[in-house]
């Protein structure tokens, strides 16, 4: 803040009767909140403070991720994104997010400074405290949309039975509200030219696509006989078998029931369209959008797997002689069943030569360049945040 | 790459006779160009070999920004970007290069493990040659667009007599080329909205700003005389002379001539323009733009007071008794003199409330949510680079 | 280099006649490497620049780290490291693989300004170059101590088969030098005090920690019965057993011969004991060597995820229809087989209370205050690599 | 925290009434105390909380580094530093000082995802909240050793006049303390070696360099008459002054009262003795020390750099059309004034050639093996922080 507060506008409203640094920022609680359990068991353990303190920074932290995540959540709930001049919104905050993960990421490098010895004079006191029962946290993976189902199970408990009642039933109320998967998957289901009546990209995809397969094939056969013919057929086969798929809404439904598709069939043909028209304006900002939600995705693996290296150096990978670990557990939650937006990652497979995608015909075309106007009582430059 | 080059299309062009990693890289040149001087003049030192590495890091670096710089000026001159499709590559372009940046800042904590002795014992063996020498980094400030006139001299020379003859040429011709900054000052020319005959927001602009100053005088005026209003009352006589100031073209000049404005005024007028609606669809990437060379300005300073930071530690600040030393020439350069998008950074000073923001008539509105139409040949999804 | 150049000592050798700075760094070679594939094949895409140069600045920096992992090994061969003032430079050139290794984790975020769309432009003129024959990488991995049989296999093939005849040899050549986890090893195997006819810690460890479970059992049972006093008793079971596999020889090497333990017996001891006296002035550099070696491990397999990350984006999880993909392959990797110092970070479990730590006695005190004095020679302050 | 809690020591002390997550962090202070100022003036702005967040992460790093610094000040004033099993301690807190503030460096690209236009929004509900008013960043400045006089005045008023009385009274008692810099300055002046009935270095070190000086004058005398011969005559004449100057006490308090000069001539000595003979056992942790503490100005003056950029982006640099602006006073601070350990970095002045320095005879050789026996009751491995 060091000095970002200087011009007023107009009236001064504050000058005199208002606010200092220290109350405005409640320091008297945050830096007053480091209580030392090995202090207070009588053996003072100088690190056990930077344990305090990094966790209370991953904390704030997450309560920043949640607020922009909720702000976010919020646009898409009321429709607001129907008016696309809030995309730079959404997109600022996701991408916010992004940033802040990073951070997070980073942040591990100073409670590495501390050594498994160190943390051995004073882990006893903590017990049996633990990172499961970090509420936001795991509020986080439920808005984000990791669901209940897909979490790998630790101790064989229910990772709601990990906190108190009041704390239990708030995360169950985080897993039934739409989620920020839920939310991209129908705003994905609304992407223009996805229409079977209108640009129909879908199908045009599919034609497309096999035809230039086809196309692939009489040249390979015109080929003469080698193994590099016996080679580029057994490669097209398999490219068919793949595309064959894709276009099977039965299968996309079956990898769907497994948690190998999280997004609906719909919503996987509107990322993909905005994937091969990513430069045509109206689709500049959605594609920017997919990418930070696969950061997001990506930054927590990162994060998960940052953990567990620390936790192998701070614990080493057994924990006794018996029963499972939290290395183990921690390790297996680095995993591609906690990437919400999988989907987006698998979309490279099926990413085709640039003639092979839908030339787009002039109505299409002219929509693409044109966001439809909002209702006019947007057309101030008043926000309604 | 480790095995990112699978999925070959139709037909596997290279399988049999492809290029292997090693003469794909050139690595033949580039893993044998580390030469240590200490070693050819009989007194290995084990350090030279970081210095090298780190430099032609840097080096390869810089060419990639070049590539990158060149590619967006080129989308520039050619009016490309009158084809708002274009937009999405000038900004991920723009944005690569400050993400390169910013490696390049990390990039001196290695170069920081060694010490001052460390350096001390081969440093006498690479004179004369200097950074200064770097060719590809004058090419870099030229082409983004520091002039010759605003660089601080050093040792009375002027920075082109460090090259070698053709060199100096090259440099010559970079600083006759459009650079960035004049380029994105013609694209800022011809914002939608500026059209005098047509929105008109410059006047506008002007007009909501003095009626909002004088409603706020009659409301300080209308105070009981005390010690506050004394206060507003200077105030608000000193943000009226900073907006007189801001409509007054005399002035502009005058700041370009100095040096302390860069862009022309109307350029300045599309810049605020953009940064007051930059939700509106059709400016949500153009802000993004100029946040990304505001990055680039300020990562570049952030790189060159890392470097200062280094060679204080490396030779200290005296490099003699007499004379003016490398390290307080490299600190006069860590300012805002080098600083090619100062304006777009100094915009801050000019915001107002948003009511105080012209209102967008439906013709203009419309408008700023309709990218135009370009030529039908770029309706297909054909890249032209 | 940008002007660390300047006070040269006495004579100035190389005024005149002296290197100028792109010789120098032989950037005529360096710069001039990048020759795009698909401008060859007739359809130049961009990004495949930044393709080329990330994966060089990648190479040149194995370079460099190759450079201090054979000047860190030849210290240790020559028994250099016998002499304690040779410690520092071994200590300070591991940091600097560690600071290096950090950089190439970072460099990552570089190649993520490219999107799957992008690659697959272009990615079909790469084939059948792959990352996979990264020479410098595997040479690295063998030289710290990734043992052949404990890779993943790839494809059924031998990584070697990867390579050309002579490369595939060099890499047989490096698999059967010393690596560097052998030479640490071996360093460790000497650690002071684990003399049997000397202060022989390793059996007063054993006679402590035995003597403490008891003690602990003894407590126990005096307790009333209860589900903790059954818990705590559970629990010393398991710790008793724990302990008893620590000292028990044969279960080492029954557990080497899996590659679940990687040091020897000895080296093990010594490994612990320098935890246990890290603060005693000669196991002060020691101990900061022991972390900079498991930091070299984290490192490299924080590189192998975010690689695993960047090539699910990439090219998706399925490599086809059929057949191992690429992304399976690397994620493999991940794996704490390729941990080389797992055994440093395993100890964590061994870890005991600071009064179950041997007490050192005046003569093994004295000891550990004094290194020993080296050859006189040394005493001169030249330097010998 | 996530599960490095698990095996507790003998017997299980807290498993059943102990303490949870939540709770051990004191989650409810920490969470809550995000109060937007906007909100409250009934015009809530979103990225307010943003800004909260993030200077309350800042002051609870300040809160560790306080920690930190504060025990590693007591181990010096203690003169537990005299028993060296300390250094390790003292080095790695040090070094944990420089992780965090690399931290804090980074942070600064979260609160960068702020634009100006964001900030406008809320600035005026702040006022006259202020950085200045950072209570723990002052005291962190004193604790290092930034002294009043040297401090860059703020609008005339003195800093301490930011600050409520009993506020501004703890800033005048850590005036008031040992700082870290006069507690490193005592450390320096008891340097074995500088005895001037011992081995008298400084007076050793004289002789040699002058010896030198008059050797390469010798050569250059003998060489023919020529341009070249002139310039070599006129770089020893400058290294004569150079180094007569550094023998030159009263020289040296000359520049100690202009606050040129931080450290005492002996001290002085002390550092160069330490960068000299570096690699004896005894020299190689004061050695990383003494790198580390400037790694501590260089990150703090990061810090501000830092600082000053997104200042600049925030509020444009001119407060106003008359006045010092925040932004140039923040500006000033990133000064060599402000750097405490400067005299480190200007040792670089003074290096010289490895065999111009003092050989070490076998007595002085023997002592910098030995560390000094401390007093038997540090023999146990107890530890008293």
């Amino acid at each position: 803040m060091e000095e970002i507060f200087i011009p007023i506008w107009g009236v001064n409203k504050a000058s005199k009767g208002g606010i200092i640094y220290g109350d405005y920022l409640q320091l008297d609680k945050i830096v007053s909140a480091q209580v030392l359990q090995s202090e207070v068991k009588g053996n003072k353990i100088h690190d056990e403070h930077l344990f305090i303190v990094t966790h209370q920074a991953y904390e704030l932290w997450f309560k920043q991720i949640l607020f922009e995540l909720d702000s976010v959540r919020h646009l898409f709930i009321s429709e607001h994104v129907r008016d696309e001049r809030n995309m730079l919104k959404v997109n600022n905050r996701i991408h916010r997010i992004v940033m802040i993960f990073k951070l997070l990421v980073d942040q591990f490098a100073v409670l590495e400074t501390m050594t498994a010895l160190d943390f051995f004079d004073f882990r006893e006191y903590l017990a049996p405290a633990s990172g499961f029962q970090s509420l936001q946290f795991r509020i986080l993976e439920n808005k984000i949309g990791v669901p209940d189902n897909l979490r790998v199970p630790y101790n064989r408990r229910h990772y709601r039975d990990n906190f108190k009642g009041h704390e239990s039933e708030m995360l169950l109320a985080t897993e039934q509200e739409p989620t920020l998967l839920k939310l991209v998957e129908e705003w994905l289901e609304r992407t223009p030219g996805l229409e079977v009546d209108g640009f129909n990209f879908w199908e045009r995809l599919e034609i497309n696509i096999f035809d230039g397969l086809n196309l692939e094939k009489e040249k390979i056969e015109k080929m003469e006989d080698s193994e590099d013919k016996e080679e580029m057929m057994a490669e097209l086969v398999k490219q068919k078998e793949l595309f064959t798929s894709l276009f099977d809404e039965k299968r996309h439904d079956h990898l769907l029931s497994k948690g190998e598709r999280r997004l609906s069939y719909k919503a996987l043909q509107g990322a993909l369209m905005i994937n091969f028209y990513r430069e045509e304006p109206r689709f500049q900002v959605p594609f920017q959008l997919l990418t930070s939600l696969m950061d997001i995705d990506t930054l927590m693996t990162k994060w998960r797997y940052n953990h567990v290296c620390m936790v192998h150096r701070m614990i080493g990978s057994k924990a006794g002689t018996g029963g499972s670990s939290g290395y183990h557990y921690l390790r297996s939650t680095v995993s591609d069943r906690y990437k919400v937006f999988v989907d987006l990652f698998n979309l490279a497979t099926f990413l085709v030569p640039r003639h092979w995608v839908p030339k787009l015909n002039p109505t299409i075309h002219t929509f693409l360049y044109m966001a439809e106007c909002c209702d006019s009582s947007y057309c101030s430059s008043e926000d309604s945040d």
